[in-house]
């Protein structure tokens, strides 16, 4: 167990001057609250090494209740301020698949030191290291505070491409064929509400965890970097809001053209048994074998007859249109 | 009654060296207010011994608005900052039967001392005595206010679970059936629905009186751990708000498949009743006993009518493609 | 005028160790800020007196807006911060008869001092009235500030015992009847509604006055006792909105029932029609007249047309079993 | 240009002591910030002397950003605080005729003097020029601040009023005629909607500028008579979402006295149907002229067939007394 | 690339005393933090200048986080508080054409410099630049919180132009024509929906801008300006929510007219079948051929069936009379 931490953690440990790598041979060695002007970074990929967790608070002597903390494996968003240090936990969006699975990720910060504990191997943060090895961009010259801003703005930027690119794929299925009043595409639009509603809830609670940040009070911990992503995460529901009130409109479209049809079909239905039913009825009255029928020995009844039910028919004609059926 | 309330009553005093359980053999021994280091946890089953609870009150000279607090047997959840202490009340989701009953429970807190008070026998607390007895866990090193964490967090952890046994239960009925639109399915989603908003007018209630906790300010009482509760409750709530919003979703559907399935109704009938009632008259007309009707004499008239009927259904279908009813 | 005045006013003085009860024979008796260390409770049956009220606010040196206030007898609830009194304005159910009526209730109230104004006559402060007399609970230990709390009280327990009163009366008509779906029962859950949101007006007025109570700050006069109203409040409401959202479901079934029925109606319909027209039909045709119709003459043209009949039949009945329609 | 604004406008001068009413030669002479105890209200009718207005800021050295504000003709309501004084604009409705007509107002407040400017002739302010001059009530002993609250209170009374007398002839018209399920009784409904969105939109609105007024700190200029203005508005706003409950409620039953009609039509229809076609098509079958059809030929086979009907007609009647259909 | 940025940036020097207008020769000579009295506002179109706006940051010692901000083209609405400056991001409508399109515009903004930054050609502020070439109003006098008050009050101006021009449009449109409970009108409103929640959408997001301005603190930047800009979006807000709830009610009305017509239909339908269904049906009767039917030899026979029939119509007429179904 103890082998498994130490291969996959690894610390970066860097100042505007110096940057350096290392990985550790005990779990000892691992001092993250050294006096020196340094900022360290030390990276973890697992979570389920809760008993090497509590040395380590333990031998650093940190908050002791990150050891009550790091018993729990299922945290949901969560920034709690300890003694001289903030524990952020934030469940992040795996957009790889195409399905939606989610890692949590761990973070124990102090001005000094920040220790990321991801729960998979991989993830976002290459494009920083190499900031950091580089010295690209000002990253070297701040403190964790900008560290940390760089990782969480890599998972809201992971948030924002991953809406835009479900956006269009749901864009495609739900326009490209025009609305149709079917409960297949009622069911569509009603997926694609729970799907925005699901993206809603993370975006929602990943906004709440940097609004928490944005109020954290740590010595030498500039929170003036988060106020940037708030404004990020606010864009992307703003943008879930918009679609969703479009897709509402689809809901509303898809009953009236119901409603719409059903009009259209009774419409038809109606005026058709309107102009025939008289004039069946007319048929049936001379069908009938009374043996005194006058009418029917009329020379012209025939034709007679034929010509009221023509009368009947335009005057039924005439009275839709005026009525404005058709 | 006194002695029932002493057999109903026990006491842990604890503190980082030592734990010991006691039981009382007359109420004038309690005294929760000693000036020792030690923690004392006060446990009583039964809410009934109103005037044991008053002299106790008085016997340690707490606030008297207790006494008038004491006197209500059906609190709802409160959170009440009195003069160096906190009286909290909250009701509890028993959850071991089927069917949700609920019990009162009510602490008094100040930094040295925990008193709670459970209307009913038995609680989940089980855990949290063990670990202080065999001193696991940072408990024994922390004051009344960890304490007060832990047994809100039996509390929270409960509804939670509850609530997880519920939607797994619900999902089955209201899923592995398909979406029928029948007044019968229509009255579970609703049935569904009007249990949810029970569980989150409980769990929103319970958030408030965490919320409250976080802010109180008593000397010695530490108010960091409750920030951990309070994610805790927003999370479940935030589940309970999107299974609602599924089942808003399902109701939008069973409308959807009623209007969907009256338009295939209607059509059926339209398309059929269209096609045979202007056949239906023909044979009515010549179906008349006219003496006269010269097409009746012709020798294929009833052949040359079966051709005209076959042309109006030609035409009849053609039309109805064209306007795409089937 | 006067006279009438003084009838229907009297005073209770008290502290820990007095009790007095006092009619006045002047107004210029009625002296509210003397400097004695008792708590005067000036109890006026009655909001017409509007020119006596100035004389006293003169008499006393109240805060003179106190004049503009008197003289507006339709106050809405109010809570209004004066120099170093406190002015309340409450419109209270009365709830004896069926019919809601409600009384006009004014408080002005300093540490030492309470006046509450009625419009009408009768209240439900006799029980307040006996506990001071007879020194229960802890009334006469403390200030103005408890006796407003239990005054208040009164008047939530009040609507409290209303609502739950008119809660079962309603239940019992809306649910031993069964929901049908016809606008009577609509109208009918409709009007509930309606009294439901008059009710949550009424006590969502009632918790503003609380919560601005629980925020004013004169010298001497301890809020915490509001808390425990607000909640009180708060409770009352939840269960308001719960009972609402359960006549919304309602409204729900009812439109699903319209739906279902008007589909089974439509459905007996058109199966019968789609039967039925077709063979109407073909005995129409071997009805006509014609002189040359072949079949006519064939031995077992009728017999063999029944048998075709009879395979349409099976043939339509075997189509709508098909698609699920019976 | 000049002489119609000295025209239009005038100064009352007051104290505890004294009361002065003055007209202006020259606009130069026109002083509001001189040093001593009096207050001073200028009032003027009309909104377009723009030029005269900055010359009235520059003379008497008021914050500069006035001469701004005065440039636009078309405020909504606004609180904005300047250096020492305060600029209040409001629309007010003007409620003689029928139609809801507004006017621009806007107050230049300080704690010495205000100055009112009107876009209209006319005003509801006589009364308070009356208790002015005859020193009724407070007034002339009060500053400023509660000259504002006076001006304001007339205001609000108005919307009151108004709101009153519209909603008696609302509901004249809504309710003496029955609910009836038409587009036109619907499209009443919804044009009172729109009635009182707008009311609600104007009152709103006004109560936004009271509670602005509530948080401004000027010296001498005291606040606390604001809060009954906003209690007013609030009440006010409380009666127009109850109405609009209300009027929800009507819709609902509109929508579910439709959905009611057309079930009774549809049943009644398909009852007759479901008796007839049978009974039609056997009398069908029986006019069909086939030379074998041995049934023809039985001497009661008339009168059997009639009896099978009657039977056909008491099975159906009983089905669908069983189904509950009628 | 160098020489395309200078091109496009140009510099206005201000005091109260004097103007004047500068273009650059080279990168070097862009100091913005002068020591001088003299306001600075510098304007570039265009914003692809990355690496050229990180060398003025760096020459001017401005806070660096400002070269992160500078990276990203696709900022969302947003308000930063670096050291001694704010910077600000705006998406600006551009409404010259009839689709709405937008621009980014940035602003770097101390209380001595202002730098705008937009990103395509042309904008609105040419009449500011006028009024502070020839000393109108007070722009001269102030500093760059004036200056940037008067920038965006252009922009707000021009989003309340749009929205007015816009409402008008679609007024035409769906009000000239009348309500129609077509899918095609439906649609109509919907599409209107949308365009007025991307409308509101973009003015909430520019109010938030305006709030955030409202609150930041710099040293000489005085942020009163910018409540006057508040009231002006909250209007167009409250306008396009007043225009939403219009549409809400069109949706409701075409729903109640399609239950109305097809109410009307149906009736018109049922009326008929009901009154000829039992006439045909005795028409059919007395088709029959049965040998033996007696009532076929009454002399009257025929005329005594007229009669009946006419009987059997009044009856059926009299009873929908008597239902209110015409
Ligand atoms: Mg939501
Ligand atoms: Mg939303
Ligand atoms: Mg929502
Ligand atoms: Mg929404
Ligand atoms: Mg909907
Ligand atoms: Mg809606
Ligand atoms: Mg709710
Ligand atoms: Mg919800
Ligand atoms: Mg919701
Ligand atoms: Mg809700
Ligand atoms: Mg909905
Ligand atoms: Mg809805
Ligand atoms: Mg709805
Ligand atoms: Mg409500
Ligand atoms: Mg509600
Ligand atoms: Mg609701
Ligand atoms: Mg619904
Ligand atoms: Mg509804
Ligand atoms: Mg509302
Ligand atoms: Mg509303
Ligand atoms: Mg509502
Ligand atoms: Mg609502
Ligand atoms: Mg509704
Ligand atoms: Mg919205
Ligand atoms: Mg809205
Ligand atoms: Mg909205
Ligand atoms: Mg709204
Ligand atoms: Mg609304
Ligand atoms: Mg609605
Ligand atoms: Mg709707
Ligand atoms: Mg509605």
């Amino acid at each position: 167990m103890e082998k498994e931490f130490l291969e996959r953690t690894s610390l970066i440990t860097y100042s505007a001057e110096n940057y350096q790598k290392n990985d550790y041979d005990t779990i000892s060695e691992i001092i993250l609250t050294n006096k020196t002007q340094t900022i360290e970074w030390l990276n973890t990929y697992g979570n389920k090494f809760t008993e090497i967790f509590k040395t380590i608070v333990s031998n650093n002597k940190l908050d002791d209740f990150l050891m009550k903390l790091f018993m729990n494996q299922e945290h949901s968003n969560k920034v709690i301020l300890l003694d001289d240090l903030v524990f952020i936990s934030t469940r992040v969006l795996i957009t790889k698949s195409e399905v939606l699975d989610s890692e949590q990720m761990l973070f124990v910060v102090s001005s000094s030191y920040l220790w990321s504990i991801q729960e998979k191997d991989g993830d976002y943060f290459d494009w920083i290291r190499e900031r950091l090895e580089g010295n690209k961009g000002i990253v070297r010259r701040k403190k964790t505070d900008y560290l940390l801003f760089l990782l969480l703005e890599s998972i809201v930027d992971n948030y924002q491409e991953t809406y835009q690119r479900n956006a269009e794929l749901s864009a495609d299925k739900l326009n490209s064929t025009q609305i149709k009043p079917t409960p297949e595409f009622t069911s569509l639009v009603e997926k694609r509400k729970q799907e925005l509603f699901n993206f809603k809830k993370a975006t929602l609670s990943l906004r709440d965890t940097i609004i928490k940040l944005e109020k954290i009070e740590i010595d030498n911990f500039d929170v003036k970097y988060f106020s940037e992503l708030k404004e990020q995460t606010n864009n992307l529901i703003s943008n879930i809001d918009f679609e969703l009130q479009e897709l509402e409109s689809k809901i509303n479209l898809i009953f009236s053209i119901q409603g719409h049809r059903l009009n259209e079909v009774m419409k038809t239905l109606t005026i058709l048994s309107v102009i025939f039913i008289p004039l069946t009825f007319l048929a049936g009255i001379y069908g009938m074998n009374f043996e005194n029928i006058p009418e029917l020995k009329f020379k012209y009844g025939y034709f007679i007859l034929l010509g009221i039910m023509i009368l009947i028919t335009i005057i039924s004609v005439w009275y839709f249109k005026r009525k404005k059926w058709f």
